[in-house]
């Protein structure tokens, strides 16, 4: 028998039953990068309403994201997420961003792929509006930093 | 002014507009990779229905997520594109999955980024489909490789 | 601190954390107007078939999209309603139709924004269905009338 | 008054309230076949690669739709699915794949249009795939095989 | 090389590449059926609002799929169609409903699967607001009928 | 003969046949109001931050929401729009935000039902960022107030 738990005993993609499984309230944070030209984090940084616009964008996008992950990846349950949050830092190394995404249910089964969903979006977001003046991006080190499960009252 | 083309003069989010632009046939390459174990790679491989399945499974995935990009990403223009495909390579190293994917369409703009979309839902799903048994998968380097415009007769 | 709870400290938008909050019967009320020639309403209600047909055509659209509220809306949780229906209403003046929708969930959160939704879309499919005969329509004054919650036994 | 539960006490169309209905473990299983030419039959499953995707694109898209249900038929409660599982089957006429599907929640309502709309969307699929070599093809006999409920701990 | 062109030579799905394709005028018509009682279908009619609500709601449901058919259909191009039109009709058996669409583009590839998506979301949505009264509709013989392309000025 | 262009000779409901009209560029731009209390504005323009992210959001919220008006509005012709710009105005009265929206195509049809959707759902989504201070709000004036058509080389 298959020990990936998408596929049934024949291999055939199915979606896993939960429906048997604890309610539990369930939080995945991911992280990733996108990798950049410095002039291009100075054009984001520089002008204020700009910035503001190009990460505020690529926020609501990854949020958006988020909420559709059951619609993009097949096997995916359907979650209706209670939380969702995105950040962005930009290290001293001036050559890329950093995206954090954390996503939260009361459910049966985890969000990460929400999180994983979020990260990634936010980045092709960011590649989108910056590829008319940077061809070198680079989306990388999308995963999983931390999955937590806990008593739902 | 700005020279981020997707901010007005304000430095306010907005669709550029492609209306004027020529039509001609655009397409585009993106790959990408999924680091993961080497016994999760056999894992996949060696149940060949289960292999022929989460590949398969991504590869639909992948294509249907190019489809949606202009749902996806807020400034995108949506684009009806006319061609889509996807391949998954093995490299000897036996600790990763490379993606490729590649997009075409007659159109006023570029399908850079259903290609990007492509890759980077593939790499989601196969996530999706191997983590009951892989926490250390990672999706990395995925980026444009090639973007071509021709005349359209 | 922002006073704006969509917002976080630093003023960067994130869906609010529900996930604690205690699951309630939720209703919500909403209303809105269209305006338009008294011509045009009487095209609608002579014929009995178009009629129907407009409003009907109306009514589904409506509850649709407040299905979708939390696809359209970047904040809204996605809450999947238990309940909703549209009412449509002919005053005297016969220069207007007036629109109500009702929402209903046994949820952590409210669904004012479905009923929101559901008077605005049902106020555009009239638009779209009318606008060949009546270019002076104006959807107006949608707001929220009524919100409750009470005990899930 | 109107026995169409769907239609209230004017015959308009509204989503039926079930928010006071109890939680219960609901599964629906439907089924329904596409008859074809033998010889179509014949090139999915001789060519092994071929079969694999045919039928695992189809089942994909089968488990995809299940879960946008609600977003399908307008008078369906969105459900979250919590599993959802498609099976084929080659009878021994060659003239005809029969296709199975189940569905499960936790929920106050049913899943039967969720199964229904997972045996129609996969018939469909292999539709697609083969009207290249058979405009014979008809998609038949859809309909719901099992239902049932029991109690929720 | 497989003769099943949705499928590259490896056999892996790929959506097939239009790109080069002549824009022509593109009509498809496809038909289909739903059994069920008689008693069904005289409530269906005798209650003139309602009648028209329930063909109404499946008329609505039936056109918006058909617009949706790319997102549903794994390897269908995306299309935006310039008509789709849905007809019921009431056999002297009285055991059935009869449902036709037709749908209409000028591009590089038919709209058959958009017909057949209406016809099988209409019929569904008929089985969905009558299944309270009726446990014992069958959606049937769903197929093209009629396909034909034409010179586009 | 129905003047109501969506309903055919019987009144049913139906996507106008749009296919033989001449491809020319059009453009629509659309108008509405949300009536607030001063104070709700003043919150929004006095934190820099905020006020950004509020109308960010509903930016980005309108550019998706005028991108999927064909899945929306049952009869809107779904349309690959090639511009969309949506702007904010404070009125020196302070008790509203002004929103209007351009879009923007070369095709058979219209974009009016576009700008339409994107005041709207501008407007919905500053109500929702903005509700829990503000019970008062009223979406409204929402209008056409331009649109051209020009020939498209």
């Amino acid at each position: 028998m298959s020990e990936l738990t998408h596929l049934n005993e024949k291999g055939e993609a199915r979606m896993v039953d939960v429906t048997g499984k604890e309610i539990q309230i369930r939080v995945a944070v991911a992280c990733g990068e996108i990798r950049m030209q410095a002039d291009t984090i100075a054009k984001i940084q520089s002008d204020q309403v700009a910035k503001g616009n190009v990460l505020a964008t690529a926020r609501i996008a990854a949020i958006c994201a988020a909420k559709k992950t059951g619609h993009l990846i097949p096997l995916c349950h359907p979650l209706p997420i209670s939380h969702c949050e995105v950040l962005f830092d930009f290290p001293n190394s001036r050559d890329r961003i950093l995206i954090q995404a954390s996503t939260k249910i009361a459910a049966q089964t985890g969000v990460e792929m929400e999180a994983l969903m979020a990260v990634s979006i936010a980045a092709l977001t960011i590649y989108d509006m910056c590829k008319a003046v940077d061809k070198s991006m680079v989306v990388s080190e999308v995963r999983l930093i931390k999955k937590t499960k806990s008593a739902y009252a």
